[in-house]
Protein backbone atom coordinates (compact mmCIF):
# COMPACT_ATOMS: atom_id res chain seq x y z
CA UNK A 1 0.00 0.00 0.00
CA UNK A 2 1.32 3.40 -0.77
CA UNK A 3 0.95 6.66 1.05
CA UNK A 4 0.79 9.84 -0.29
CA UNK A 5 0.77 13.34 1.34
CA UNK A 6 1.29 15.52 -1.97
CA UNK A 7 -1.46 16.27 -5.03
CA UNK A 8 1.43 15.69 -7.53
CA UNK A 9 2.95 12.57 -6.74
CA UNK A 10 -0.74 10.74 -6.33
CA UNK A 11 -1.63 12.39 -9.54
CA UNK A 12 1.32 10.84 -11.24
CA UNK A 13 0.66 7.49 -9.64
CA UNK A 14 -3.07 7.40 -10.83
CA UNK A 15 -2.28 9.07 -14.39
CA UNK A 16 -0.11 5.90 -14.68
CA UNK A 17 -2.69 3.13 -13.67
CA UNK A 18 -5.34 4.97 -15.78
CA UNK A 19 -3.32 4.95 -19.09
CA UNK A 20 -2.02 1.42 -18.37
CA UNK A 21 -6.27 0.76 -18.47
CA UNK A 22 -6.84 0.70 -14.84
CA UNK A 23 -10.20 1.39 -12.75
CA UNK A 24 -9.68 3.90 -9.83
CA UNK A 25 -12.63 3.33 -6.84
CA UNK A 26 -12.00 6.12 -4.31
CA UNK A 27 -13.52 6.09 -0.78
CA UNK A 28 -12.94 9.64 0.88
CA UNK A 29 -12.95 9.61 4.63
CA UNK A 30 -12.06 11.87 7.53
CA UNK A 31 -10.03 8.95 9.09
CA UNK A 32 -10.80 7.40 12.50
CA UNK A 33 -11.71 4.32 10.28
CA UNK A 34 -14.20 1.74 11.00
CA UNK A 35 -16.08 -1.45 9.92
CA UNK A 36 -18.36 1.28 7.61
CA UNK A 37 -15.73 3.17 5.91
CA UNK A 38 -14.24 -0.46 5.67
CA UNK A 39 -17.55 -1.92 4.12
CA UNK A 40 -16.92 1.00 1.25
CA UNK A 41 -13.35 -0.06 0.63
CA UNK A 42 -14.20 -4.11 0.49
CA UNK A 43 -16.94 -2.92 -1.98
CA UNK A 44 -14.18 -0.89 -4.03
CA UNK A 45 -11.95 -3.85 -3.90
CA UNK A 46 -14.32 -5.40 -5.76
CA UNK A 47 -15.43 -3.32 -8.05
CA UNK A 48 -12.16 -1.67 -9.21
CA UNK A 49 -8.44 -2.69 -9.75
CA UNK A 50 -7.11 0.21 -7.68
CA UNK A 51 -8.61 1.14 -4.61
CA UNK A 52 -7.72 5.09 -3.22
CA UNK A 53 -8.85 5.62 0.38
CA UNK A 54 -8.48 9.67 1.11
CA UNK A 55 -7.71 10.31 4.93
CA UNK A 56 -8.71 14.17 5.59
CA UNK A 57 -10.49 16.06 8.57
CA UNK A 58 -11.63 18.60 6.24
CA UNK A 59 -11.56 21.70 8.84
CA UNK A 60 -14.16 23.65 6.01
CA UNK A 61 -17.31 21.66 6.39
CA UNK A 62 -17.14 21.39 10.57
CA UNK A 63 -19.40 24.75 11.47
CA UNK A 64 -17.93 24.36 15.56
CA UNK A 65 -14.37 24.70 16.10
CA UNK A 66 -15.02 22.70 19.34
CA UNK A 67 -16.20 19.18 16.85
CA UNK A 68 -13.19 19.77 14.73
CA UNK A 69 -10.54 19.84 17.60
CA UNK A 70 -12.48 16.57 19.29
CA UNK A 71 -12.99 14.94 15.86
CA UNK A 72 -11.14 11.72 16.59
CA UNK A 73 -8.10 11.10 14.49
CA UNK A 74 -5.24 7.89 14.80
CA UNK A 75 -3.89 7.59 11.32
CA UNK A 76 -1.23 4.87 12.27
CA UNK A 77 -4.60 2.54 12.89
CA UNK A 78 -6.25 3.87 10.06
CA UNK A 79 -3.51 3.03 7.72
CA UNK A 80 -2.61 -0.46 9.16
CA UNK A 81 -6.56 -1.56 8.47
CA UNK A 82 -6.54 0.13 5.39
CA UNK A 83 -3.69 -2.08 4.51
CA UNK A 84 -5.36 -5.35 5.78
CA UNK A 85 -8.36 -4.58 3.92
CA UNK A 86 -6.98 -4.18 0.56
CA UNK A 87 -6.38 -0.58 -0.04
CA UNK A 88 -3.50 0.26 -2.75
CA UNK A 89 -3.44 3.71 -2.34
CA UNK A 90 -3.80 6.17 0.60
CA UNK A 91 -4.27 9.69 0.03
CA UNK A 92 -3.20 12.35 3.38
CA UNK A 93 -2.91 15.78 2.52
CA UNK A 94 -2.24 18.32 4.90
CA UNK A 95 -4.79 21.13 4.99
CA UNK A 96 -2.15 23.42 3.47
CA UNK A 97 -2.28 20.66 0.53
CA UNK A 98 -5.36 20.75 -0.02
CA UNK A 99 -5.95 24.51 0.63
CA UNK A 100 -3.32 26.87 -0.36
CA UNK A 101 -5.74 29.62 -0.79
CA UNK A 102 -8.62 30.94 0.92
CA UNK A 103 -11.38 28.62 -0.10
CA UNK A 104 -13.73 30.79 -2.49
CA UNK A 105 -15.72 28.46 -4.51
CA UNK A 106 -19.91 28.55 -3.24
CA UNK A 107 -22.21 26.19 -4.58
CA UNK A 108 -26.13 26.04 -4.76
CA UNK A 109 -27.71 23.23 -4.65
CA UNK A 110 -31.24 24.46 -4.29
CA UNK A 111 -33.64 22.83 -1.54
CA UNK A 112 -31.75 19.50 -0.62
CA UNK A 113 -29.34 21.98 0.80
CA UNK A 114 -31.75 23.45 3.15
CA UNK A 115 -33.51 21.21 4.73
CA UNK A 116 -31.93 19.40 7.61
CA UNK A 117 -28.49 18.74 7.64
CA UNK A 118 -28.39 21.76 5.54
CA UNK A 119 -30.24 23.35 8.20
CA UNK A 120 -28.73 22.59 10.73
CA UNK A 121 -25.25 23.19 9.95
CA UNK A 122 -24.88 25.98 7.98
CA UNK A 123 -21.90 25.73 5.43
CA UNK A 124 -21.73 22.21 6.03
CA UNK A 125 -22.40 21.41 2.76
CA UNK A 126 -20.54 23.69 0.75
CA UNK A 127 -16.95 22.39 2.80
CA UNK A 128 -18.41 19.25 1.66
CA UNK A 129 -18.77 19.55 -1.97
CA UNK A 130 -15.71 21.74 -2.05
CA UNK A 131 -13.12 19.14 -0.55
CA UNK A 132 -14.94 15.90 -2.74
CA UNK A 133 -15.14 18.40 -5.99
CA UNK A 134 -10.79 18.73 -5.28
CA UNK A 135 -10.66 15.19 -4.31
CA UNK A 136 -12.48 13.87 -7.13
CA UNK A 137 -10.26 16.25 -9.44
CA UNK A 138 -7.27 14.73 -7.90
CA UNK A 139 -8.00 11.33 -7.64
CA UNK A 140 -10.17 11.16 -11.05
CA UNK A 141 -12.23 7.87 -9.62
CA UNK A 142 -14.15 5.65 -12.20
CA UNK A 143 -16.35 4.92 -8.69
CA UNK A 144 -16.82 6.74 -5.41
CA UNK A 145 -18.18 5.20 -2.57
CA UNK A 146 -20.04 6.75 0.32
CA UNK A 147 -22.64 5.55 3.11
CA UNK A 148 -26.16 6.34 3.32
CA UNK A 149 -25.96 6.98 7.39
CA UNK A 150 -24.99 10.41 5.37
CA UNK A 151 -28.18 10.01 3.07
CA UNK A 152 -28.24 13.77 2.39
CA UNK A 153 -24.63 14.33 1.92
CA UNK A 154 -25.07 11.11 -1.05
CA UNK A 155 -27.57 13.20 -2.22
CA UNK A 156 -25.51 16.66 -2.46
CA UNK A 157 -22.67 14.91 -3.50
CA UNK A 158 -24.74 13.15 -6.70
CA UNK A 159 -26.06 16.77 -7.01
CA UNK A 160 -22.61 18.15 -7.45
CA UNK A 161 -21.13 15.58 -9.99
CA UNK A 162 -24.74 16.16 -12.21
CA UNK A 163 -23.99 20.03 -11.81
CA UNK A 164 -20.19 19.93 -12.83
CA UNK A 165 -20.68 17.23 -15.26
CA UNK A 166 -18.10 14.79 -13.63
CA UNK A 167 -17.76 11.73 -14.86
CA UNK A 168 -17.44 9.77 -11.80
CA UNK A 169 -19.96 7.17 -10.56
CA UNK A 170 -21.51 7.80 -7.13
CA UNK A 171 -22.46 4.71 -5.31
CA UNK A 172 -24.20 4.75 -2.05
CA UNK A 173 -24.06 1.78 0.32
CA UNK A 174 -25.66 0.29 3.50
CA UNK A 175 -25.20 1.79 7.20
CA UNK A 176 -23.26 -0.51 9.01
CA UNK A 177 -24.38 -0.91 12.70
CA UNK A 178 -22.86 -2.01 15.90
CA UNK A 179 -23.77 -4.98 17.37
CA UNK A 180 -27.00 -3.06 19.14
CA UNK A 181 -27.63 -1.42 16.01
CA UNK A 182 -25.81 1.61 16.96
CA UNK A 183 -24.84 3.30 13.80
CA UNK A 184 -21.25 3.12 13.19
CA UNK A 185 -19.80 6.83 13.31
CA UNK A 186 -16.46 8.28 14.24
CA UNK A 187 -17.71 10.07 16.67
CA UNK A 188 -18.98 7.19 18.86
CA UNK A 189 -15.46 6.93 20.88
CA UNK A 190 -16.83 10.30 21.88
CA UNK A 191 -19.75 9.28 23.98
CA UNK A 192 -19.42 7.92 27.77
CA UNK A 193 -20.04 4.65 29.03
CA UNK A 194 -23.42 6.06 29.65
CA UNK A 195 -23.95 7.52 26.60
CA UNK A 196 -22.96 4.83 24.57
CA UNK A 197 -25.32 2.45 26.37
CA UNK A 198 -28.55 4.68 25.45
CA UNK A 199 -27.36 5.60 22.18
CA UNK A 200 -29.28 2.35 20.51
CA UNK A 201 -32.57 4.15 20.80
CA UNK A 202 -32.07 5.94 18.20
CA UNK A 203 -31.78 2.98 15.56
CA UNK A 204 -34.96 1.36 17.86
CA UNK A 205 -36.90 4.24 17.16
CA UNK A 206 -36.63 4.38 13.68
CA UNK A 207 -37.81 0.95 13.48
CA UNK A 208 -40.55 1.95 15.74
CA UNK A 209 -41.17 4.95 12.86
CA UNK A 210 -41.00 1.75 10.58
CA UNK A 211 -43.80 -0.58 12.28
CA UNK A 212 -46.07 2.40 12.67
CA UNK A 213 -46.21 3.44 8.90
CA UNK A 214 -49.60 3.37 7.72
CA UNK A 215 -51.17 2.68 11.05
CA UNK A 216 -51.45 6.17 12.77
CA UNK A 217 -51.20 9.33 11.25
CA UNK A 218 -47.42 10.56 10.35
CA UNK A 219 -46.90 13.26 12.27
CA UNK A 220 -48.20 11.43 15.65
CA UNK A 221 -45.62 9.15 15.09
CA UNK A 222 -43.24 11.72 14.79
CA UNK A 223 -44.24 13.43 17.96
CA UNK A 224 -43.82 10.81 19.81
CA UNK A 225 -40.51 9.31 18.65
CA UNK A 226 -39.65 12.93 19.77
CA UNK A 227 -41.04 13.04 22.90
CA UNK A 228 -39.29 8.99 23.73
CA UNK A 229 -35.98 10.06 22.44
CA UNK A 230 -36.00 13.27 24.90
CA UNK A 231 -37.09 11.74 27.92
CA UNK A 232 -33.84 9.44 27.72
CA UNK A 233 -30.87 11.19 29.98
CA UNK A 234 -28.52 13.54 27.66
CA UNK A 235 -30.63 13.27 24.48
CA UNK A 236 -32.04 16.33 22.88
CA UNK A 237 -33.59 15.82 19.46
CA UNK A 238 -32.65 18.56 16.68
CA UNK A 239 -35.25 17.00 14.01
CA UNK A 240 -36.97 13.75 13.49
CA UNK A 241 -37.94 14.08 9.74
CA UNK A 242 -39.83 11.91 7.56
CA UNK A 243 -39.07 12.71 3.34
CA UNK A 244 -39.38 11.88 0.26
CA UNK A 245 -35.97 10.09 -1.00
CA UNK A 246 -35.16 12.36 -3.93
CA UNK A 247 -36.22 15.67 -2.78
CA UNK A 248 -35.65 15.08 0.81
CA UNK A 249 -38.59 17.38 1.75
CA UNK A 250 -40.97 16.24 4.51
CA UNK A 251 -43.85 14.14 3.64
CA UNK A 252 -47.39 15.30 5.23
CA UNK A 253 -48.56 11.55 5.53
CA UNK A 254 -47.14 7.89 4.70
CA UNK A 255 -48.44 7.58 1.15
CA UNK A 256 -47.22 10.96 0.29
CA UNK A 257 -44.57 9.61 -1.76
CA UNK A 258 -43.26 6.51 -3.20
CA UNK A 259 -39.79 6.65 -1.71
CA UNK A 260 -40.12 7.81 1.64
CA UNK A 261 -37.07 7.66 4.15
CA UNK A 262 -37.03 8.83 8.26
CA UNK A 263 -33.91 11.02 9.66
CA UNK A 264 -32.82 11.51 12.82
CA UNK A 265 -30.27 14.14 14.54
CA UNK A 266 -29.48 14.53 18.14
CA UNK A 267 -27.16 15.55 20.36
CA UNK A 268 -26.32 12.90 23.62
CA UNK A 269 -24.11 15.24 25.36
CA UNK A 270 -21.96 17.12 23.45
CA UNK A 271 -22.05 14.80 20.68
CA UNK A 272 -23.86 15.01 17.49
CA UNK A 273 -25.63 12.09 16.26
CA UNK A 274 -27.56 11.31 12.89
CA UNK A 275 -29.12 8.08 11.49
CA UNK A 276 -31.93 7.13 8.90
CA UNK A 277 -33.83 4.29 8.06
CA UNK A 278 -35.56 3.36 4.53
CA UNK A 279 -39.70 3.32 5.33
CA UNK A 280 -41.06 0.66 3.39
CA UNK A 281 -45.04 0.77 3.39
CA UNK A 282 -46.73 -2.47 4.26
CA UNK A 283 -43.37 -3.97 5.88
CA UNK B 1 -45.12 -4.59 -11.72
CA UNK B 2 -46.02 -7.99 -14.45
CA UNK B 3 -46.36 -11.34 -12.59
CA UNK B 4 -45.57 -14.67 -14.17
CA UNK B 5 -45.97 -18.42 -13.16
CA UNK B 6 -44.71 -19.59 -16.26
CA UNK B 7 -41.34 -20.09 -17.69
CA UNK B 8 -42.32 -19.39 -21.58
CA UNK B 9 -44.21 -16.17 -20.44
CA UNK B 10 -41.54 -14.19 -18.50
CA UNK B 11 -38.77 -15.88 -21.25
CA UNK B 12 -40.77 -14.24 -24.16
CA UNK B 13 -41.00 -10.95 -22.09
CA UNK B 14 -37.75 -10.75 -21.09
CA UNK B 15 -35.94 -11.57 -24.38
CA UNK B 16 -38.09 -8.61 -25.67
CA UNK B 17 -36.27 -6.29 -22.93
CA UNK B 18 -32.83 -7.76 -24.08
CA UNK B 19 -32.94 -7.12 -27.54
CA UNK B 20 -33.79 -3.74 -26.57
CA UNK B 21 -30.82 -3.82 -25.04
CA UNK B 22 -32.12 -3.74 -21.79
CA UNK B 23 -29.69 -4.88 -18.26
CA UNK B 24 -31.72 -7.22 -16.19
CA UNK B 25 -31.00 -7.69 -12.57
CA UNK B 26 -32.08 -10.72 -10.54
CA UNK B 27 -32.89 -10.99 -6.94
CA UNK B 28 -33.92 -14.88 -6.42
CA UNK B 29 -36.30 -15.15 -3.46
CA UNK B 30 -38.57 -18.12 -1.68
CA UNK B 31 -40.50 -15.27 -0.60
CA UNK B 32 -41.72 -14.09 3.10
CA UNK B 33 -39.53 -11.13 2.15
CA UNK B 34 -38.27 -8.59 5.07
CA UNK B 35 -35.89 -5.06 4.15
CA UNK B 36 -32.89 -7.18 3.50
CA UNK B 37 -34.73 -8.57 0.40
CA UNK B 38 -35.75 -5.31 -0.29
CA UNK B 39 -32.33 -3.99 -0.28
CA UNK B 40 -30.75 -6.36 -2.74
CA UNK B 41 -34.18 -4.95 -5.14
CA UNK B 42 -33.33 -2.05 -4.00
CA UNK B 43 -29.47 -2.04 -5.08
CA UNK B 44 -30.75 -4.38 -8.52
CA UNK B 45 -33.19 -1.26 -9.17
CA UNK B 46 -30.31 1.37 -8.98
CA UNK B 47 -27.72 -0.49 -10.94
CA UNK B 48 -30.09 -2.38 -14.01
CA UNK B 49 -33.01 -0.79 -16.65
CA UNK B 50 -35.35 -3.75 -15.45
CA UNK B 51 -35.51 -5.59 -12.21
CA UNK B 52 -36.99 -9.20 -11.61
CA UNK B 53 -37.53 -11.17 -8.36
CA UNK B 54 -38.42 -14.96 -8.36
CA UNK B 55 -40.30 -16.27 -5.65
CA UNK B 56 -39.97 -19.64 -5.04
CA UNK B 57 -39.87 -21.95 -2.21
CA UNK B 58 -37.24 -24.85 -3.59
CA UNK B 59 -38.49 -28.47 -2.38
CA UNK B 60 -34.53 -29.52 -3.36
CA UNK B 61 -32.95 -27.48 -0.94
CA UNK B 62 -34.62 -28.48 2.20
CA UNK B 63 -32.74 -31.18 4.11
CA UNK B 64 -35.89 -31.63 6.51
CA UNK B 65 -39.60 -31.91 5.56
CA UNK B 66 -40.76 -29.80 8.76
CA UNK B 67 -38.37 -26.66 7.53
CA UNK B 68 -40.02 -26.83 4.23
CA UNK B 69 -43.35 -27.54 5.67
CA UNK B 70 -42.86 -24.22 8.19
CA UNK B 71 -41.18 -22.35 5.68
CA UNK B 72 -43.18 -19.03 5.73
CA UNK B 73 -45.16 -18.09 3.13
CA UNK B 74 -46.70 -14.46 1.90
CA UNK B 75 -46.83 -14.55 -1.64
CA UNK B 76 -49.98 -11.45 -1.48
CA UNK B 77 -47.93 -9.07 0.73
CA UNK B 78 -44.74 -10.10 -1.78
CA UNK B 79 -46.09 -8.88 -4.45
CA UNK B 80 -47.12 -5.49 -2.88
CA UNK B 81 -44.15 -5.15 -1.04
CA UNK B 82 -42.23 -5.88 -4.44
CA UNK B 83 -43.71 -3.59 -6.02
CA UNK B 84 -43.87 -0.60 -3.87
CA UNK B 85 -39.83 -1.31 -4.12
CA UNK B 86 -39.50 -0.58 -7.81
CA UNK B 87 -39.46 -4.03 -9.16
CA UNK B 88 -40.68 -4.87 -12.85
CA UNK B 89 -41.18 -8.62 -13.42
CA UNK B 90 -42.41 -11.42 -10.40
CA UNK B 91 -41.12 -14.71 -11.36
CA UNK B 92 -43.35 -17.34 -9.12
CA UNK B 93 -43.35 -20.58 -10.76
CA UNK B 94 -45.25 -23.71 -9.11
CA UNK B 95 -42.84 -26.37 -8.14
CA UNK B 96 -44.27 -28.74 -11.68
CA UNK B 97 -43.28 -25.92 -13.53
CA UNK B 98 -39.71 -26.00 -12.09
CA UNK B 99 -39.06 -29.39 -11.90
CA UNK B 100 -40.99 -31.04 -14.51
CA UNK B 101 -39.30 -34.33 -14.13
CA UNK B 102 -37.08 -36.00 -11.32
CA UNK B 103 -33.83 -33.51 -10.86
CA UNK B 104 -30.67 -35.35 -11.61
CA UNK B 105 -28.16 -33.21 -11.74
CA UNK B 106 -25.17 -33.10 -9.25
CA UNK B 107 -22.60 -30.47 -9.16
CA UNK B 108 -19.69 -30.86 -7.15
CA UNK B 109 -17.96 -27.91 -5.66
CA UNK B 110 -15.24 -29.55 -3.53
CA UNK B 111 -13.92 -28.40 0.09
CA UNK B 112 -16.88 -25.31 0.01
CA UNK B 113 -19.57 -27.18 0.04
CA UNK B 114 -18.53 -29.88 2.25
CA UNK B 115 -17.93 -27.82 5.57
CA UNK B 116 -20.43 -25.91 7.80
CA UNK B 117 -23.64 -25.60 5.88
CA UNK B 118 -22.84 -28.41 3.49
CA UNK B 119 -21.45 -30.43 6.25
CA UNK B 120 -24.71 -30.04 8.44
CA UNK B 121 -27.12 -29.86 5.42
CA UNK B 122 -26.30 -32.68 3.61
CA UNK B 123 -27.85 -31.78 -0.35
CA UNK B 124 -28.80 -28.34 0.40
CA UNK B 125 -26.04 -27.01 -1.81
CA UNK B 126 -26.90 -29.41 -4.63
CA UNK B 127 -30.67 -28.14 -4.65
CA UNK B 128 -29.49 -24.43 -4.51
CA UNK B 129 -27.35 -24.90 -6.90
CA UNK B 130 -29.89 -26.73 -9.41
CA UNK B 131 -32.30 -24.20 -8.71
CA UNK B 132 -30.21 -21.10 -9.40
CA UNK B 133 -29.13 -22.17 -12.08
CA UNK B 134 -32.38 -23.03 -13.80
CA UNK B 135 -33.78 -19.67 -12.75
CA UNK B 136 -30.15 -18.25 -14.53
CA UNK B 137 -31.05 -20.03 -17.84
CA UNK B 138 -34.76 -18.72 -17.10
CA UNK B 139 -34.25 -15.32 -16.43
CA UNK B 140 -30.98 -14.28 -18.21
CA UNK B 141 -29.75 -11.72 -16.24
CA UNK B 142 -27.16 -9.26 -15.97
CA UNK B 143 -26.45 -9.39 -12.30
CA UNK B 144 -27.88 -11.58 -9.68
CA UNK B 145 -28.27 -10.21 -6.16
CA UNK B 146 -27.52 -12.27 -3.16
CA UNK B 147 -27.29 -11.91 0.54
CA UNK B 148 -24.38 -12.13 2.69
CA UNK B 149 -26.08 -14.14 5.28
CA UNK B 150 -25.67 -17.00 3.26
CA UNK B 151 -22.25 -16.21 2.30
CA UNK B 152 -21.12 -19.79 2.05
CA UNK B 153 -23.95 -19.84 -0.74
CA UNK B 154 -23.02 -16.82 -2.68
CA UNK B 155 -19.21 -18.72 -3.09
CA UNK B 156 -21.29 -22.05 -3.98
CA UNK B 157 -22.74 -19.52 -6.72
CA UNK B 158 -20.12 -17.85 -7.40
CA UNK B 159 -18.43 -21.42 -8.66
CA UNK B 160 -21.40 -22.41 -10.16
CA UNK B 161 -21.27 -19.02 -12.33
CA UNK B 162 -17.53 -19.80 -13.12
CA UNK B 163 -17.47 -23.83 -13.74
CA UNK B 164 -20.86 -23.54 -16.23
CA UNK B 165 -18.97 -20.13 -17.56
CA UNK B 166 -22.34 -18.54 -17.55
CA UNK B 167 -22.34 -14.45 -18.27
CA UNK B 168 -23.59 -13.32 -14.81
CA UNK B 169 -22.30 -11.04 -12.40
CA UNK B 170 -22.95 -12.15 -9.03
CA UNK B 171 -23.30 -9.46 -6.39
CA UNK B 172 -22.84 -10.41 -2.95
CA UNK B 173 -24.67 -7.42 -0.41
CA UNK B 174 -24.55 -7.22 3.11
CA UNK B 175 -26.49 -8.16 5.74
CA UNK B 176 -29.71 -6.54 6.73
CA UNK B 177 -30.31 -6.44 10.85
CA UNK B 178 -33.29 -5.75 13.11
CA UNK B 179 -32.79 -3.01 15.58
CA UNK B 180 -31.66 -5.42 17.76
CA UNK B 181 -28.68 -7.01 15.44
CA UNK B 182 -30.74 -10.03 14.63
CA UNK B 183 -29.80 -10.69 10.81
CA UNK B 184 -33.05 -10.41 8.87
CA UNK B 185 -34.25 -14.12 8.36
CA UNK B 186 -38.09 -15.46 6.93
CA UNK B 187 -37.39 -17.57 9.79
CA UNK B 188 -37.10 -15.17 12.18
CA UNK B 189 -40.89 -14.84 12.64
CA UNK B 190 -40.74 -18.64 13.74
CA UNK B 191 -39.37 -17.24 16.97
CA UNK B 192 -41.53 -17.59 19.90
CA UNK B 193 -41.05 -13.96 21.83
CA UNK B 194 -38.46 -15.54 24.43
CA UNK B 195 -36.92 -16.61 21.30
CA UNK B 196 -37.06 -13.60 19.87
CA UNK B 197 -35.67 -11.60 22.80
CA UNK B 198 -32.69 -14.10 23.24
CA UNK B 199 -31.42 -14.22 19.34
CA UNK B 200 -29.85 -10.94 19.22
CA UNK B 201 -27.13 -12.89 21.30
CA UNK B 202 -25.78 -14.31 17.97
CA UNK B 203 -24.68 -10.99 16.47
CA UNK B 204 -23.53 -10.06 19.99
CA UNK B 205 -21.49 -13.47 20.29
CA UNK B 206 -19.74 -12.63 16.88
CA UNK B 207 -19.09 -9.08 17.80
CA UNK B 208 -17.37 -10.51 20.62
CA UNK B 209 -15.62 -12.29 18.53
CA UNK B 210 -14.09 -8.91 16.53
CA UNK B 211 -12.76 -7.86 19.54
CA UNK B 212 -11.40 -10.53 20.37
CA UNK B 213 -9.35 -10.88 17.60
CA UNK B 214 -5.74 -10.87 17.87
CA UNK B 215 -6.26 -10.40 21.75
CA UNK B 216 -6.44 -14.01 22.41
CA UNK B 217 -5.86 -17.53 21.13
CA UNK B 218 -8.44 -18.15 18.40
CA UNK B 219 -9.76 -21.77 19.51
CA UNK B 220 -9.76 -20.07 22.93
CA UNK B 221 -12.28 -17.36 21.55
CA UNK B 222 -14.50 -20.08 20.14
CA UNK B 223 -14.47 -22.12 23.17
CA UNK B 224 -15.80 -18.93 25.00
CA UNK B 225 -18.73 -18.69 21.82
CA UNK B 226 -19.65 -21.52 22.18
CA UNK B 227 -20.40 -22.03 25.36
CA UNK B 228 -21.91 -18.74 26.23
CA UNK B 229 -24.43 -19.43 23.36
CA UNK B 230 -25.17 -22.79 24.67
CA UNK B 231 -25.86 -21.51 28.11
CA UNK B 232 -28.86 -19.29 26.98
CA UNK B 233 -32.02 -21.54 27.00
CA UNK B 234 -33.75 -23.11 24.16
CA UNK B 235 -29.42 -22.51 22.21
CA UNK B 236 -27.72 -24.81 20.67
CA UNK B 237 -25.31 -24.07 18.36
CA UNK B 238 -24.49 -26.23 15.27
CA UNK B 239 -21.15 -25.27 14.34
CA UNK B 240 -18.92 -21.48 15.01
CA UNK B 241 -16.16 -21.24 12.92
CA UNK B 242 -13.91 -18.88 11.28
CA UNK B 243 -12.16 -19.60 8.35
CA UNK B 244 -10.60 -18.26 5.22
CA UNK B 245 -13.02 -15.72 3.58
CA UNK B 246 -11.85 -17.10 0.00
CA UNK B 247 -11.70 -21.30 0.85
CA UNK B 248 -13.70 -21.22 3.72
CA UNK B 249 -11.22 -23.46 5.25
CA UNK B 250 -11.05 -22.44 9.39
CA UNK B 251 -8.09 -20.90 10.24
CA UNK B 252 -5.88 -22.06 13.06
CA UNK B 253 -5.10 -18.42 14.58
CA UNK B 254 -5.91 -14.67 13.91
CA UNK B 255 -3.25 -14.06 11.39
CA UNK B 256 -3.53 -17.38 9.02
CA UNK B 257 -5.03 -15.59 6.32
CA UNK B 258 -5.63 -12.66 4.80
CA UNK B 259 -9.49 -12.34 4.91
CA UNK B 260 -11.02 -14.08 7.29
CA UNK B 261 -14.86 -14.30 8.73
CA UNK B 262 -16.42 -15.57 11.58
CA UNK B 263 -20.01 -18.15 11.23
CA UNK B 264 -22.78 -19.18 13.93
CA UNK B 265 -25.36 -21.78 12.91
CA UNK B 266 -27.60 -22.96 15.95
CA UNK B 267 -30.78 -23.97 16.54
CA UNK B 268 -33.30 -21.49 18.87
CA UNK B 269 -36.04 -23.82 19.73
CA UNK B 270 -36.85 -25.47 16.44
CA UNK B 271 -35.67 -22.64 14.79
CA UNK B 272 -32.36 -22.81 12.69
CA UNK B 273 -30.71 -19.90 12.78
CA UNK B 274 -27.14 -18.33 10.83
CA UNK B 275 -25.08 -15.34 11.02
CA UNK B 276 -21.69 -13.93 9.64
CA UNK B 277 -19.34 -11.52 10.64
CA UNK B 278 -15.88 -10.51 8.35
CA UNK B 279 -13.70 -9.96 11.05
CA UNK B 280 -10.95 -7.35 10.89
CA UNK B 281 -7.50 -7.69 12.45
CA UNK B 282 -6.44 -4.44 14.32
CA UNK B 283 -10.29 -3.12 14.11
Amino acid sequence: MKIYHSIKDIQRDILAQKARGLSIGFVPTMGALHRGHLSLLERSVKENDISICSIFVNPIQFNHKQDLEKYPRSPEEDCKKLDNAGCDIVFAPSAGEMYPEEVKEHYDFGQIERVMEGEHRPGHFNGVAVVVKRLFDICMPHKAYFGEKDFQQLAIIKALVEQQNMSVEIMGCPIIREGDGLAMSSRNVRLSPEERSIAPAIFKTLNQIQQKAGQEPLQETIRKAKAYLNSLPGMKVEYIQITDEQSLMPVESWDDANQIRAFIALFLGDVRLIDNLKIIYGL
